[in-house]
């Protein structure tokens, strides 16, 4: 096997390769050949029995790399705000806005406690929560060396969502609400004991709101913050749903399990105890699920819906 | 003051904008311009009692955004690694190595509990702390993905590192011993009871040894792993050296305390609970600090030290 050591120049980076060359294998497997990598030169091993090549380069030259360009995964979500972070960096003359980021709760990943403590860490298991993780981390750099004045805040997953049927994974679980409420069908993709964490839209913008106009200094040097929200399983959204429009509306759910569905939803956060973002003053619109419902209701139905 | 939506064309930021022309300001400043910004057009509001400019581009467009190129502080540690990264996505042919990320302890910021588990979270107060959390994550997502099969190692601090004194705040840990052994003074500087977590270079090249031949699927999505280490206080090191070495050898460390230098230790680990990688196979080589400074004198020093 071929093996490449990067930062081959380094005290550990040279002892690896004496080690390497030592054993003459990896694990079960024969060395047959080694690349010794290091922005400087590293020194190539005397008398070894195996080839050895030595690169120099800087692999953070967009002249060697023009791949980054190319790569798409991270695009809007990554680079675009790590772009706009530059430009509040750069812009000078003691720009230092506050600014509020909209992180989310996909930054975790299963498996998780039974509810998730603010000191949890982020294992996300989408690329959509790599990148908000990593926007986190810039976040909370950028502020720590006084480029700017910004806040995290993890929202929840947004319930009852106004608008059209949304075909994220996640849309479901205010569908099976927003579309009996209006006379329409709407699937059930999971099992009514699946559990998740939810907000409704008037806290949502609350939230922001708070993260534009608190004291940044009370959250420190962890400014990104899981936002208080309310966790429920589909079950409890569904009979909140029988309290609040009756029996007749809840009928309009139509059971559909989807395996794929279920193994992502399998995934996500169940509960959290958003213990820090309240003491900082974070609050939420509603206790039950059935304040959901009826905020709901109340800001895009004009107080009706149909019986 | 002039207040910019990013994402304002999306609900929530719909719902913001409205929520924040109805109010007129934003805590106890009045807003006097709003930018509305999305890569889709965002729609003006109707009837707005102030000045409303609305913009769409991508942040992510290089063309509109040359600044990357000129942001140095990410350079190595992130740019580097992520075009290496992708250059591993890119080559193709089912290409998919293991790949071993030599982390750090940094990725870890005060406060902390008495012992860092494996599931605490990642709130670096150093770049490059964050640089090294940043490529955790896009270790663990491009190998959830697929593109590679990789494995992140917390390093401790290395001690006793081989060579000339070190620059770095950590150097003291290494110099303290090392000189004296060597028969030079060195100095310390920070109190005795400063507590951290160390290994010495034998373990350090076993632990990368180990994440190149383990079977990564026993790691599961979390392939970011602490490595074991020795937490000891600077009183336990010197203790240790003057049973090893003697009292005289002791004698040559030189107490001079550096406020600098202490504020930036009080921001580091000083235990860990490492259960996970110890589980996964991670062995050290010292049970002691006095093996630390065996395992020196006998790979660095030809068994000899002066007296």
């Amino acid at each position: 096997m071929h093996i490449l050591v990067l930062g081959a120049a380094g005290m550990v980076g040279r002892k690896l390769t004496e080690r390497l060359l030592r054993d003459g294998r990896l694990g079960d497997r024969e060395i047959s050949r080694m690349t010794l990598h290091d922005v400087v030169a590293p020194t190539k091993p005397a008398n070894a029995a195996i080839p050895i090549s030595v690169v120099t380069s800087d692999f953070a030259d967009p002249d060697t790399a023009a791949s980054l360009v190319g790569h798409r995964p991270y695009r809007i979500n990554l680079d675009g705000t790590r772009m706009l972070l530059d430009a509040i960096r750069l812009a000078g003359g003691g720009y230092k806005p506050r600014a509020v980021f909209t992180s989310s709760i996909a930054v975790f990943g299963a498996p998780f406690p039974e509810a998730i403590g603010d000191e949890f860490f982020q294992t996300p298991l989408l690329s959509y929560g790599t990148q908000k993780a990593i926007c986190e981390l810039l976040l909370a750099d950028y502020s720590r060396r006084g480029f700017m004045d910004g806040i995290g805040i993890r929202l929840p997953t947004i319930c009852i969502r106004p608008g059209l049927p949304n075909k994220a994974a996640s849309g479901f679980f205010s569908n099976i609400l927003r579309e009996p409420l209006a006379g329409k069908e709407a699937v059930l993709p999971v099992s009514e004991d699946v559990r998740h964490w939810h907000a409704s839209p008037r806290p949502a913008v609350g939230f922001l709101i708070h993260a534009a106009t608190m004291d940044s200094a009370t959250a420190g040097a962890r400014r990104n913050l899981t936002m208080p929200g309310l966790s429920a399983t589909v079950g409890e959204e569904i009979a909140a749903l029988k309290r609040v429009a009756g029996d007749k509306v809840a009928a309009r759910i139509k059971r559909e399990p989807d395996p794929f569905i279920m193994s992502i939803v399998d995934g996500w956060p169940r509960n959290f105890d958003a213990r820090r973002a309240r003491q900082l003053g974070f609050t939420t619109a509603e206790q039950t699920f059935d304040d959901i419902i009826k905020i709901h209701i109340e800001d895009e139905l004009g107080g009706k819906f149909v019986a």
